[in-house]
């Protein structure tokens, strides 16, 4: 599949999905989620806590939504119902502090992120499409150097056709002139190429479970593949 | 003051915020903060609990934000704080019914909301302006049936006025174009205010101490103090 140029020059505006795609964001909540089972292990073994522990996630997101303070509460549910009484309040301490040095982790980049929107920047209009918490997807862009590269960040409350739908018309874009790129078929790619917009995948090393999903994205002509940043970088700037 | 016709032409954009400006909200979480001082009392009493509550909230902001979750959590770490390990799973317990209780709550309009966004809707585009949550947010909305009245949700990190700032760059207007609606004359008016965009305050009877300010809007000429939204339908509406 390759983009002709007057598909090229249809697209306006590029959305980029922001954890896994932009930096590393997945690996934190699995080593934040081995602290947890490791930290509980005097009661449960780890496959237990972690078994109840994505039940209690997946159970708390149409409550809490996404995002590291949900996380956080989703693991104190988690102690109170396997923990007994007596040893509930220190894991529940050491809870409050894997979910700190959660919030206060470094941004590391993903390979050539940095390069890869300078180069693209002054030819589209980049804009941050996330469905995290707006105060801690602020604080990596912030730190991860790569504010100036975008317009805006986009909150979106959940990564659904209609959520993609509201955001094109708060673009005021049509969506062949939308791009979404990241590293969730199911959550950045497959809901864009449904309403008409090109999806671009970057797969990613590490995904959640409750990212999966069966549809096959290579019946849309506008789903394109890549490995990393730079072949977008490559394909969509100007040389 | 009075909004002369020219000026009333130029506002394009009306933003309004929600809690507590739309609908009730800080009586909910007044009334969770009652309730939490009423679990604790077995430990201490009610003044302690309230002080160690708001300091705790104050000193989380920073990196738990504002919202119900974060709510929760400052909640969960005051008990950690005030009461001995025997008794503190219980009353983490209790935290998370109030929470999950403050997070259900009904979504019940002031006054003549929805009479008076229906009358301003085709006339202007209706922003919602909030720095909460945006998932609890657009529950909120869908609940309180004023959906259709508005274009989309603004989600802000903070309102302050670099925050609006890049709230009037992503809408595309120039600040004389743009009128805020609020009950809080630090995070609403004053920042619109300072911008050159018109301020309008609708005092509430319960405000958070964290929201006040020293600061006189009656020193800017587009400032106006309204009791009331249907004030506001009056005076901006088409008759």
């Amino acid at each position: 599949m390759c983009i002709l140029p007057p598909m090229k020059e249809q697209i306006k505006v590029i959305g980029f999905d922001a954890d896994d795609t932009l930096w590393v964001n997945e690996p934190y909540y699995r080593e934040t989620e081995r602290l947890f089972a490791q930290l509980m292990s005097p009661v449960a073994d780890e496959e237990t806590v972690m078994k109840a522990l994505i039940d209690m996630e997946v159970r708390n997101i149409p409550l809490y939504g996404y995002g590291a303070k949900g996380f956080m509460l989703s693991m104190i549910e988690t102690v109170l119902e396997i923990a007994g009484q007596k040893t509930r309040s220190k894991f529940i301490e050491g809870v409050l502090t894997l979910g700190k040095t959660l919030l206060a982790k470094p941004v590391v980049l993903l390979d050539d992120a940095q390069n890869a929107l300078q180069q693209l920047k002054d030819q589209y209009r980049l804009v941050l499409v996330t469905k995290g918490d707006l105060l801690d997807q602020e604080r990596k862009l912030r730190k991860s150097g790569l504010h100036n590269c975008f317009h805006h960040i986009e909150i979106l409350s959940d990564k659904k056709e209609e959520n993609y739908q509201k955001l094109l018309q708060n673009l005021s874009i049509e969506p062949e002139a939308f791009m979404m790129v990241g590293n969730s078929l199911k959550s950045d790619v497959i809901p864009a190429l449904k309403l008409g917009a090109w999806g671009v995948y970057i797969p990613y090393h590490t995904s959640w479970v409750h990212e999966r999903t069966d549809e096959d994205p290579g019946k849309w002509r506008q789903f394109l593949e890549l490995e990393s940043l730079s072949k977008l970088a490559n394909i969509m700037g100007k040389n």
